[in-house]
């Protein structure tokens, strides 16, 4: 299996003050998996440089790319950018390419690009920009760390401008089974045939619908072949009809 | 200030791969902050035996407690408590106490209690259980990390049971003020500000609303005074009416 390993990293405290709901990394998980990049990590850290060079210099050692949202705004609390830069030991300043997209920017909608705005323009020397479609303040690519904003539609935007230029790997198909029986039913069964089919992975997921106990079972791989047989076993040992 | 701190570890394929939308973060988040626990990071790993361990020992070194979900059903993929164990270098096995609660719910249930099921009864020696409500099979705190279910009414559950037992910190309060106004026009004078008053926490949260740019502005802490005081001069700053 030759899939690209990722890793991402969100940058927020106001994540883990319970005060905003994260909802980039689900949308990323998605995008990755259908690209067939495995998402292998997620850390979600403080508005802290120390914290942030430490996650970026840990997560891009270990995984293919290092995808981070959160912290490229205007204001004192947005400091991912210097913090990438110096993780991976890049000069950082205020570029022409960066700063002629602001202007620009500011100038369509009549605002000021004031010196909090300018900061903004703040890229490492050596990254490609990422396109910011919504409000120009653009991401970056530094080597293998993909800087994003956090706001969910830039995010995003920023995103599917950026999955094009990053190769993909071969499909991660799955295929689900929904069990009208709990886990404790069909595990010895599950487990075994799990053991038969060394190249798939099987996850089990309980539920409780209506006071009643159920299970989706996913299976996941690459070979399609090795995933019909095994989901037709599966449907064999544990199917409603079954 | 002397909050303590915490890590949470998430558990769960589901959740890398973009099937499954993590609920218990958020709740557990707002849970901590509501009891002057500050959560400092969060990491979400495969069901991977060897990276469920490293996560636990880098976590709870580096924190007051660390809060797990996800990984302890029957199912071949459940593999927490196991890699806990590992981690802190305790033994597990089926402990009576575990049992006991499995085997009076399964008669309640009129279900066996088989080899699967039984499997949620491995404790590690020297934990204490957490209680759960809905479906009988336990959490357990072993010293500082806290093992709970990845159902979110299960983990919910869990956590109302476990955090009466956990000491709090003083009261972590934040205000908001929601400034009709881009982040790009308030960065200076909000950097000031927060530079004023050092021991607070200033954060600015963006957000587009039929097309016109706003901004949340929060401060955190835990002095009351001080915190009056901030909001008095941000509103005077930047308020609406300012």
């Amino acid at each position: 299996m030759t899939n690209p390993t990722a890793a991402m990293l969100v940058i927020g405290d106001e994540i883990l003050s319970g005060r905003t709901r994260d909802a980039n990394m689900h949308h990323l998980a998605g995008e990755l998996t259908g690209r067939g990049i495995r998402l292998r990590e997620v850390r979600i850290v403080p508005d802290e440089h120390d914290r942030i060079v430490e996650a970026v210099i840990a997560l891009r050692a270990a995984h293919d790319h290092l995808f981070t949202s959160g912290g490229i705004g205007p204001t004192h609390d947005d400091i991912t950018a210097d913090a990438v830069a110096a993780a991976l030991g890049a000069k950082i300043d205020v570029r022409g390419d960066a700063r002629a997209l602001l202007a620009a920017h500011y100038q369509r909608t009549g605002l000021e690009l004031n010196a909090a705005r300018l900061r903004m323009a703040r890229i490492p020397d050596g990254a490609d920009l990422i396109e910011n479609p919504v409000s120009a303040a653009p991401g970056f690519s530094l080597e293998n760390v993909h800087v994003m904003a956090g706001v969910p539609a830039i995010f995003q935007a920023m995103l599917s401008g950026l999955l094009p230029r990053i190769a993909g790997g071969a499909p991660l198909l799955s295929q689900m089974l929904d069990v009208g029986r709990g886990e404790g039913e069909i595990a010895t069964p599950l487990g075994e045939l799990a053991q038969r089919f060394p190249g798939l992975s099987f996850g089990s997921y309980p539920y409780l619908r209506n006071g009643a106990h159920g299970t989706q079972v996913v299976i996941r791989g690459t070979d399609a072949g090795q995933l019909d047989a095994a989901m037709v076993e599966l449907s064999k040992l544990l199917g409603r009809t079954g």
